[in-house]
């Protein structure tokens, strides 16, 4: 029962107590060799040596912000000694200013928020709130989907990670994806699953639409490829939701905020759902935040009926501060018309590199929202590395990525499709900076090209 | 899509905000007046109108430290100024110093940390790691218990809040509770589910010992009424999990930190589960944090094994940070010691009003996490407010707690159980304070006495 004298820390000190003590996220424990973190500015974090790396990531695609912003730093501060914490039974300033602020920022009529610490507990929660509301059980999700590791989140994802999490929450049915390059129904002309309505029609059919509470959807898959719908789409599974009083789910935790050059994804093609979930770009992360905002009819609905959810740092003071601050900040220093801008800009250069790299297979991108797909052949589509890759089968991504960050550069790919997310504060050198990389690495992916 | 100005707060703009915009845990929005909070310090916050309150409860016992202690407040901004956020992907150093103090401060040879945002997801990931590290899936959790409000987290639960979350995860299997006040068994001497082994025994003849991965029990019930163990309950569940390759998992996300008058609830018994999660003390909730610490054999196992769990937020490095401080805190300032003296100091004053007050069935407590349990009367011990008690059956206590907020105690209570868990640097006046409060209130209670 004692604590280790901590009085002195260097990386070699920091690398040891990580790997005894530490478990990180989704790893063999004995297989890592995380790189110690000492600092990080804008879009750069650096190492104990020094070494400095451009996140092209924002970490988890929520450093919207960039690292260490300053005023953002400063409201923490600020929060911090005022009132880091008071329990969700009181009103509170930064919460319901938060509250305020998103009803003002989110599209048509949301209204009410709920905060939690994160993206899962959001999604929770509006998943329990849907079947309250229409009294109705079933939930519709898409295969490649990503919406949170606790277990009704995860239940809903088809993500592989969802394998080791099985048994989970029952009354979870999955819809395809529109990803028109490898169209899960050969894409015919015209395409019922990458129109949406027909192929939700059509599940609706099986399953009686009577028992379905709600479809929930990323309106662009983050995690799972970067996947753009077709325009259409969205609106599609609007007018099929709202045919039979199911309540639509926007999960935009990852795509929210700026990430596609509008505030949030939906608004490119000005679908409204009845239920937002958002965490991530809201306050960049700088405080564990997640939040659920609902419609107007929703809102109404629970000022006369319970709201069965509650968490001990529901609408934490700290994080919601930090969460006020972070919409202010985008705001005054143009987040949103810079991601569009450097977006145009990380567009045209990748596909300048498209028509020197044939392992580009396709690049779909809004904003600073990309993903690049590698293949092995243009005319077959054959991915770089298959589905679920892992080991020597994923070593060809492997390789790529660890060739970019020794060149600076940090990437990361979901299996055969890069992700290139870098905060939306980015500039056009550090855009160039990264296409640069991105032009000597892709290399390495062409030689595996079978023409 | 504007923000509103929002540069001009009062108490009346705040209720106004909070009453349109917010959604608050566990409410019908409509029924609900939440008190504007100000601020905070020690065992006191106040609203806008300088109405000051001894919180009594810690908030939702979190608090440990109470409001804004100073050194923890400064840890908060030294760490926001040098690192807000890095990945999990990462070593860092509030992260690894973390682990390594939790190692150092948890029993026997609990090892390895994993990090989350909160209790709920700390439970999560104990629960998926013990069906990973055994190969089985059920898990026997009981009835009254709180473990959060996720899928997973509250498919393990009695509490009513289930309810409206079913149906959740699957494999839960439920023994009844060492509640010796109220045995669920009638209590027969020796009685088989107060004594624990007996009773898990006879469950897992029925359900197949081979099928179950973990037993999860707080060792101390917090939410569900503050229940203690009999002596030798925990060795005795710590056996038959023993004898049959069943992994014990301790909630202290409630009772750890102090709170029982010592660093965990189960050091007053020497028991030591193979996963202990933990959260609210941990940090005193001023940044959102929980953790899930593992055994020296499970942190070997997870050296060659896959870790299937994750989150954006895991070993966020401020939550981190707080912890941290958090427990240097504790130590320096000798707050378990304080905690036990003021507990004692509770406990005798509590002594006291019973031999006033006939409505005080039984009165249950360690350090400072009391539970008085109030009745019609003491031979049928007929609770003062039945279970799940709402509205107008709700009222008996309800109007006690009222009276004492209007006196300036913030208290509450689960159903018919007043919980008495103030903050742990709590003074011998403030509890006495207390105690004069709940002397006058009782009354209220005593009205409805039947003899």
């Amino acid at each position: 029962m004692t604590i280790t004298d901590t009085t002195t820390w260097t990386s070699a000190r920091l690398k040891q107590v990580d790997k005894e003590y530490v478990i990180h996220s989704w790893s063999v424990q004995g297989k890592l060799d995380p790189i110690p973190v000492a600092g990080g500015s804008g879009s750069w974090f650096w190492d104990y040596d020094g070494r400095r790396y451009l996140d092209f990531q924002s970490q988890l695609v929520n450093l919207n912000l960039g690292h260490q912003h300053p005023r953002l730093v400063e409201a923490i501060r600020a929060q911090a000694e005022q009132l880091c914490y008071i329990g969700p039974g009181f009103a509170e300033r930064s919460r319901a200013e938060l509250a305020e602020m998103m009803a003002g920022l989110t599209p048509g009529d949301l209204k009410m928020s709920f905060f939690t610490t994160g993206g899962a507990a959001a999604n929770e929660n509006a998943v329990r709130l849907a079947r309250h509301v229409t009294g109705r059980q079933k939930v519709i999700a898409r295969y490649r989907s990503y919406h949170g590791a606790t277990a009704g989140a995860m239940s809903l994802t088809g993500d592989p990670r969802r394998w080791a999490a099985e048994p989970g929450m029952s009354g979870v049915v999955r819809m395809l994806d529109p990803y028109t390059y490898r169209c899960p129904a050969g894409h015919p002309d015209p395409c019922p699953v990458c129109s949406g309505g027909p192929h939700l029609e059509e599940i609706l059919r099986y399953e009686n639409p009577e028992t379905v509470a709600a479809v929930i959807v990323e309106p662009v898959t983050g995690t799972n490829g970067l996947l753009y719908p077709p325009d259409g789409y969205l609106r599609s599974l609007r007018e099929v939701c709202d045919r039979y009083g199911i309540l639509l789910i926007f999960d935009e935790v990852m795509a929210g905020f700026g990430r596609t050059g509008e505030w949030f994804a939906c608004d490119h093609w000005d679908v409204v759902p009845d239920i937002l979930t958002t965490a991530k770009g809201l306050n960049s992360g700088y405080v564990p935040l997640g939040a659920m905002t609902v419609s107007a009819r929703i809102s109404e609905w629970l000022r006369d009926n319970m709201f069965w959810g509650g968490l001990t740092y529901a609408g934490h003071p700290l994080a919601c501060a930090s969460g006020v601050a972070s919409l202010r900040i985008m705001q005054d220093e143009g987040v949103v018309d810079n991601a569009r801008a450097m977006g145009e800009r990380l567009g045209a250069g990748l596909a300048e590199l498209a028509g020197r790299h044939p392992s580009i297979g396709e690049i779909r991108g809004r904003g600073l929202f990309y993903g690049v797909e590698l293949v092995r052949d243009r005319d077959t589509r054959e991915p770089l590395v298959p589905f679920n890759a892992k080991g020597a089968a994923a070593a060809p991504v492997g390789r790529l990525l660890k060739a970019a960050m020794q060149r600076g550069v940090y990437l990361t790919a979901n299996f055969n499709v890069l992700r290139l997310t870098p905060p939306l504060i980015i500039n056009a050198e550090e855009i160039d900076l990264a296409l640069g990389v991105l032009d000597e690495v892709l290399d390495l992916a062409d030689e595996h090209y079978q023409n």
